[in-house]
């Protein structure tokens, strides 16, 4: 069930956001990049807790496809700019040239930025049935996760420990801030944005909420764990990066062992979550798993 | 008149912007370089038109204070992004380093990130009593006229111009069209939003549009000209860059005295498109006077 349905919302999503990237009034150049960036490629995870949870409502989804092409336009822009020689200084993202790699630096500002804007114009200019409201509801809430108090925040703690060695002696409350910031705030919108699409009552929005909190830490001690146990060849990017930059993570300050059972925890922890919503949560169950054992 | 107008507005959209700046959940790097990039400076021409054009409306004016906070936001993300090295590669702004040469630059990306999201968490999350149909309808405008089919857009098509020396022999319609998106589409929305904070009927939204039209395209002609004509102590910035580059103008394709002309007769388009709003529109008009006889 749980690989058609994300099967499924791969094809559907990469079809959305080619159609939002066909745009004759947008310079070659840009939209090439943008495309280079955003299709072809990705797990589409984020758009993937878009499109289920919404489906735990029957809400819209066409408008559910729309906020799911948003959010990935964000989760890509954010790769761009990361990739970035003053950043993380990238040149290979599954398995293909980065941007500024395909590019050139500039190619890739821009069109980190432009993915960024085009985030807010699906939401604002999807010609789904979604209300005004709904719609101010979904760009509140992306703005903040994805912005200063959200991803781009997380972002900068994460880059003042790499180029400034800040803190000195990272604790695992810090590193714990910073991811939930950093990875964490979108993959808990894409389970926030189905709540806002179908209305959810308050004990489901915050059910979501909190599913979507601990979906995302279990995505990044399965992260750190596979920059330790994977292989560069499945994983899809360069692995050990951490450890040989000597960079505090989970598993680095608890140890692999105690980083399984507490993947475990969180997972569980996820699930439990969910109880509200009965079998209707069948996929989102699984997708909790899926992220949790995932070896890419 | 105007110039009291002007500088009432350069005091309350620094307040506003200071406000939405102090966010104690924002990590201080970036909060740092955000208000160094926004607070302190600049002619806030963007943001005056807002409040100017929303108040030909009697709009609210607390609403259209965040409206022109958030226009203010992407004008000054663009000006982190374009002083990178990998772009305009400029160390000064007003007088005073640019943010990666104050920090560095993951710091300017990010902080220019932060701004650009910032502009939409504005407009979705201002206490204000604007409507959600009138944050729908400025979130997509402002995201069209910020983004690819406008600044980001035009900004590629001047990189292309000095990076890649695309086209060869340019036109002035080609320079026309870059500048339109480049500096024009911002300027152009200024002064929409206050037409649709304040209900515009059709005609006075379309003579707004034409005024914002013709303003940014005088903005451009006086900016062409002060490059070649002023003395960079009073421009505040490096002038004769174009020349010095043997960059494409208007004033270097159409020769400094037919470049005069033109500037007046656009002012006067400027002006005479107002019409529909009689004496209501006399601090407009002021300022298309002052946007095209400007010295910095």
């Amino acid at each position: 069930m749980f690989s058609e349905r994300l099967a499924e919302a791969q094809q559907s999503v990469e079809r959305r956001l080619g159609q939002w990237l066909d745009d004759a009034a947008t310079p070659a150049r840009i939209t090439d990049a943008m495309r280079h960036a955003v299709l072809g490629g990705g797990k589409r995870i984020r758009p993937f807790l878009v499109l289920e949870s919404a489906r735990l409502f029957a809400a819209d989804a066409d408008a559910a496809l729309d906020v799911a092409a948003a959010l990935e336009c964000i989760h890509c822009y954010s790769l761009v700019h990361d990739d970035l020689p003053a950043m993380d200084n990238d040149r290979l993202r599954r398995g293909k040239p980065t941007v500024w790699a395909a590019y050139d630096e500039w190619t890739a500002i821009l069109a980190g930025d432009a993915l960024l804007t085009l985030a807010f114009e699906i939401i604002a200019g999807s010609n789904s049935t979604m209300s005004p409201a709904k719609r101010v509801a979904l760009t509140l809430a992306l703005a903040r996760d994805s912005g200063r108090v959200g991803m781009v925040g997380g972002q900068c703690i994460d880059l003042e420990a790499d180029k400034l060695g800040m803190p000195k002696n990272p604790t695992l409350a810090h590193i714990r801030h910073l991811q939930a910031l950093k990875t964490g705030a979108l993959i808990r919108f894409g389970c926030v944005a189905g709540a806002i699409l179908g209305d959810a009552k308050p004990l489901e929005h915050t059910a979501l909420v909190t599913y979507g909190d601990r979906l995302g830490f279990a995505f990044q001690i399965a992260d750190d764990l596979l920059d330790v146990t994977g292989d560069e060849a499945t994983v899809g990017k360069a692995v050990a990066k951490d450890a040989a930059a000597g960079k505090a993570t989970l598993v680095s300050l608890m140890g692999i062992e105690a980083a399984r059972t507490k993947l475990a925890a969180v997972e569980a922890e996820a699930v439990a979550a969910l109880d509200v919503f009965g079998q209707r949560a069948a996929t989102l169950i699984e997708a909790a798993a899926f992220v949790s054992n995932r070896s890419s």
